[in-house]
């Protein structure tokens, strides 16, 4: 028998507080995401691994769902972002440096010519990201990142590129934690510059982005320390990097991956292997309308051996066109 | 007015059952640390961080609180226990080695030489490390760590390892996490190593754990993939290194740091210098009828630098000697 003390009263206000928001959430999950097969094994999954006395059930702690950002989270065209931010950066540093106007490749980048910037390769875009994202301290890279992504806009939407991100992949992540999943990003993306807009846009705090790491040095400065960023690559997270570093920072294997390029396989693989029910999930972009179409021939995101993976073995493949409702937070409600 | 519905019964029981744990917590933190000077600047900077409205209020996302673990979260003599670990599987291992009998530094450790030993110096160190922690599987270490930290006993106590923790630190790590800070170990340890009994014993769970790391490698395997360690050192988590991957693994400067060594005087340096309220603290080893004492003059856990940096700037010197009314858990209470 409860007293009707207002002690009583207050811990059912407190009980209803609690509750009410998880209430809210589960009315309309994966709003944006067409009955079909990718939605239904997404939440087929997730029911499996969270029933009590389920034969799947994964404990909480172990709920760790890692998830790849270019081309995954958000767009990746008609560049990866982060290229494009090193390219204005480049603009935007010109006057310092008088010399890029006859040096390549950044004469390639203030001339806009694509050309010659296809000429320069891997190792001219590792000069231009060197020179754009090193040589100053990681403070100091993080105000240029954040400086970029407030002004700066995506060439065919006009829009933020923050607001470039898949509605449904947010979804997705809403779901996901509100099941009790710990949501990453493990990306071929550098960390720092993930980490600027991460939090706000996906819910994703900074320890929970993984990403390829520029070697960096301690100063003491006069009681004014700093970390200094190094052009030394320290972690390519990209292919086999990506279980690599979910090892060594994260040390649990995740139960659940997304990606959407041979970039991710190796994650995917390495989340498959584990043992227990498992969801491997692959963005195939083939909304040329709405987003972009591509895989196996493109030079961006190409996938490729992952999607005969997946295909072979069953797993996830998210088709944009048809299994998407909307694909941008400022898509209108169908 | 509310009804008297089994739904509400349900509520109420709910209710309690969030709240009766609190309320336990709540009745007697840091019980095993005498009033004095160091529990009074930690209740005392907690109270300030967290209270609604005070101007030091830090964010729950913002409470990151690093914790150094050799000499800080549990004992560090006669030896590191990772390197008696080291000595140990070389003494498991021999048999499939019978050319250690003969060669160094495996020989010194076989046949118990601490001349030899000492000769060998870091270099022959790192030999017993590498032959010990890597050249296997990720899983296969852990195993390994494991094995021994359930049979092996620490040589003056004859306790199992992980019982050589410190009682007020263990208490101290409730006392944050109950007050919302997110707690980790920043740690010269080997970062797998720690992993095994972390979680257990300190409630740190493995992706919050950050140490020394081995570069590795993804090996496909024939659907059955795993993670190679080998003996190329990926990162040296001690001094500078601390700082280092503070920023690159969590992406945030911590508010509270506590350490034991010059080695982590870098860390304790960062910390400090963030804007806002700041704890840093450090273990002074002390009472050598309990423990052990040590400090300026000790191979193992010096702390010199580290000690007059903490006098100038008013950092928090525990006494473990007159502060602490227990050492380790197995202790009787006072």
């Amino acid at each position: 028998m409860i007293q009707k003390s207002s002690a009583g009263n207050w811990l059912y206000g407190l009980a209803l507080t609690l509750l009410l928001p998880m209430l809210a959430q589960a009315a309309e999950p994966l709003e944006s995401w067409k009955d079909g097969s990718s939605k239904a094994s997404i939440m087929a999954f997730v029911e499996a691994v969270t029933r009590d006395g389920s034969t799947d059930f994964v404990a909480p702690a172990e709920r760790i769902a890692v998830f790849d950002n270019d081309g995954t989270l958000w767009s990746e065209q008609p560049g990866y972002f982060q290229v494009l931010f090193a390219f204005d950066e480049v603009r935007r540093l010109a006057p310092e440096h008088p010399e890029w106007k006859e040096q390549q490749p950044f004469k390639a980048v203030l001339e806009n010519d694509h050309q010659a910037l296809a000429a320069a390769g891997m190792d001219g875009l590792m000069k231009i990201v060197g020179a754009t994202h090193t040589g100053i301290t990681t403070e100091a890279f993080s105000a240029n990142a954040k400086a970029w992504l407030a002004k700066a806009r995506h060439p065919k939407s006009s829009r933020p590129y923050t607001e470039m991100v898949f509605q449904p992949m947010l979804e997705l992540l809403d779901y996901l934690r509100a099941n009790g999943f710990k949501t990453y990003i493990v990306s071929g993306g550098e960390v720092a510059f993930m980490r600027t807009f991460a939090e706000e846009v996906y819910g994703i705090p900074p320890e929970q982005v993984i990403g390829t790491t520029f070697v960096t040095q301690f100063q003491p400065g006069d009681g004014n320390p700093s970390i200094l960023r190094t052009p030394r690559l320290a972690h390519n997270d990209d292919g086999p990097g990506k279980p690599q570093s979910i090892d060594s920072i994260i040390g649990r294997r995740p139960v659940l991956a997304f990606g959407n390029s041979d970039g991710d396989l190796q994650m995917l693989q390495w989340t498959a292997a584990g043992k227990g029910k498992r969801f491997m999930g692959l963005v195939h972009h083939t909304d040329s309308k709405r987003e972009w179409a591509y895989d196996r021939q493109s030079k961006i995101g190409k996938l490729d051996k992952a999607l005969d993976e997946a295909n072979a073995k069953g797993w996830t493949v998210v088709d944009m066109a048809s299994e998407w409702s909307r694909i941008y937070p400022f898509d209108a409600r169908p």
